[in-house]
Formats: structure tokens, C-alpha cells, sequence
């Protein structure tokens, strides 16, 4: 089982995704594989640095969806697809819709050209549930400027620094993703953790076909 | 004016590619733009940094050519389509024909795949005049190895740690590209580089449609 964890800056998916993952450690008494793009393995993640690093900032907007594609194409071979094929269940932390709502809603490339190329990248592993956890632009954005102030120095901010408008048509971009595709569950992501958290909780439950606490 | 250099490992591409840059300053008046590939430009040098560092022998065959599609993608937007747009000749060592002769023909990734991302990259930029330097794969990877023992350490091997038949493949793959192309110019590497430097002048003069001396 392959799901992965989608929204916007600071909508709180790294948190999530360690409390789901504990949670299910519980009740599969299996640990799940934890991942996220771009990264998840060594190459991949040269690919993240290169991606991240503000200082690029003459990279193109094709450049970037190739650089997407690479990373994804090793993860995919490396990591998920062993993974999944041993009967594991795998989290990831951004995936191919990512690369839609980012580089296709939010910087206008042909989304024609990005799907054209990740179907190259995946060869066709796609997830089975996808958590899309909304939130206005604005708070996640704040959140986000907040942890890469405090944690992360200067280096990995080059997405904080897009204008709102940018972050407002990436979350369009999900939910247009949400409503064609069925795989997707939106999840209310404002709240505590503890009431997200069992928001995705009932979500995955349903998916698994087991019964919530 | 937009020149490239191909050919197979320690076919002399770069002591030829100075040699005809001096000639061409002489006779035009204007230095032109020497650059390469995969790199030419900060951010393609970084993903240059990751194709070719020998500790990534897990890469697979499409994160590879993802990465060249990337490095490519803003070579061109960054270095060669504003050179040409300024009226400069551009020489650059190794294009797409490189890509299609190491990762197609050597590699045996689909071609139309290769084809296809390679326009994505390029955007239409392709060059006026190829200049294939065409030699035996054993002299070649020779050379290559000694050059790099000598000079580079041992970082930037991986490409020469590749069988002498996949070498084989590449050459056929190169010599295969110039028949159906005829912006391809094969011209005999070997020699010294006085007389493989003066068969070069003689082609690219006839190109520039100037009278060699």
C-alpha cells in the first residue's frame, strides 16, 4: 500500500506523517517505510540540494520538472517500488502531484508535458491513497517561514520566497487533482495535530479496510 | 553559428576544441564561446557533479537521461540560445547526439524516448555543424584512462570504468546518427593533433564557406 501525504508550505505533513506512521507500526505491528520527495535516496537526494538551494535561482522551469523527474525515477527504482513489492506500506512525502500542482498549476508549465514526463519517471507506480491536507496559503506560509527561520538557516527556502499568489494556484492546482482523481482524501489541516492527526487516522482507516479505535 | 564536438572517450574532443577556437579568433576576429556538456553553466555543473562522480553506480538509465534532459534544459536557455541570439559561434563539446549515442545506442534505452525529452530540453536548438571524431574504442579509452589517472583523480571516472563493448556501441551509435544526419561531419581522430586539427579547419571552413589557407 502506497500513500503519500500533499499541500502547500507548513500545512503540517512531516508532522503527520510521523504520527501515521507510529499508528500504524501499532496496528499493522509492522513499521511502514518513510520517505519524501524530492530525495528518499542518496542520489535523489544530490537532486534535492541542487533543487532547494536558493542561490539557484536562473534555474528554468523545465530545468526543474527534469530535475523532478530524476530524483523521482531513482526513488521510485530504489526505494518504493522494493518496498511495496515486499508488502510494506509505504508514506512519501510528496509525489507526482506535487510536481503538477507546483510546476504545472503554479508555474504554468503544460501539465501535458509534466504528466508526459512522470509517467516516464514512475513507469506507472502510482499511489493508492493520496492525503491532501488543505490550508489557507497565507498560515501555512507563515508556519514554513517560522521552522526555516529557527531550524534550517538559509538554504532550503527558495520556495518560501514565492509570492502568495504562487502558493494560492498550487492549492487550486490540489484540489483540481482531488476532484479528478478518486485515490485523493482531503483532509482539513487546520486544527490541533492531535485532530488532524485523527482526521487522517478515520481516512487511512477506511483504506485499510479496518476499523478506527 | 552553433558547432559540436562528439566522439567517444579520449577521442581529443577538447585539445582539438581550444585548437579550432584559436583558428576561429584568428580568422574571425571574434573568440567564440567554448563551453560544454553536461555542464557550461553553474546549476548544469551540479548536476554534472552528480552524473559523473563514479560513487553513483546505483543510478539507473532514466534518472540518468533526466539528469542530462536537466543540465541540457538550462545550458541552452542560460549560455548557447543567447549566444547565438547575440551572433556568436558557439563550439560545444558534447549535445544531444551524445545522449542519444551513450544512453540509446550504448545504454539501450528507447530512442523515441531520448528523442522526445531532448526537444523538450532543447527547445528546438540544434546545432549547424556536428563534428564527429571518430576513432577505435581501445586507443580511445586509452587515452582516456591515462589522462584521468594523471589529472582528475578518481572521481570523474565513471564513464571510462564502462566495457570496451559498450564503447563499441556508442561509436556505431555515433557513426549511425552521421549517416541520417547531415549536419554530421565525420572526421578521422587519428594522427596528431597538428593533422587531425587541420582536417577539422578544413570542414568547419567549408561550413563557414571561407577559403582555408
Amino acid at each position: 500500500m502506497f500513500i503519500t501525504f500533499e499541500g502547500i508550505e507548513g500545512c503540517g505533513k512531516t508532522t503527520q506523517i510521523a504520527l501515521l506512521a507510529e499508528w500504524l507500526t501499532t496496528r499493522t505491528g509492522q513499521a511502514p517505510v518513510l520517505t519524501r520527495e524530492p530525495g528518499g535516496c542518496p542520489i535523489a537526494n544530490q537532486v534535492r540540494g541542487i533543487l532547494l538551494d536558493s542561490a539557484n535561482h536562473a534555474m528554468t522551469g523545465r530545468t526543474e520538472l527534469f530535475l523532478y523527474a530524476a530524483a523521482r525515477a531513482q526513488h521510485v527504482a530504489e526505494v518504493i517500488r522494493p518496498a511495496l513489492e515486499a508488502g510494506k506500506i509505504v508514506l512519501c512525502d510528496r509525489y507526482s502531484d506535487a510536481t503538477i500542482a507546483y510546476q504545472g498549476y503554479g508555474r504554468g508549465l503544460p501539465l501535458s508535458m509534466i504528466m508526459e514526463l512522470d509517467t516516464l519517471a514512475t513507469e506507472g507506480t502510482i499511489p493508492d491513497l493520496t492525503l491532501l491536507l488543505d490550508f489557507a496559503p497565507q498560515t501555512g506560509l507563515e508556519r514554513a517561514c517560522q521552522r526555516n527561520a529557527a531550524a534550517k538557516g538559509p538554504d532550503e527556502g527558495r520556495f518560501e520566497q514565492e509570492a502568495l499568489t504562487f502558493h494560492q494556484r498550487v492549492r487550486d492546482g490540489y484540489l483540481c487533482l482531488a476532484k479528478e482523481n478518486p485515490r485523493f482524501c482531503i483532509v482539513d489541516a487546520t486544527g490541533t495535530k492531535e485532530v488532524v492527526a485523527e482526521r487522517i487516522r478515520t481516512a487511512v482507516a477506511r483504506h485499510l479496510d479496518m476499523r478506527v479505535p
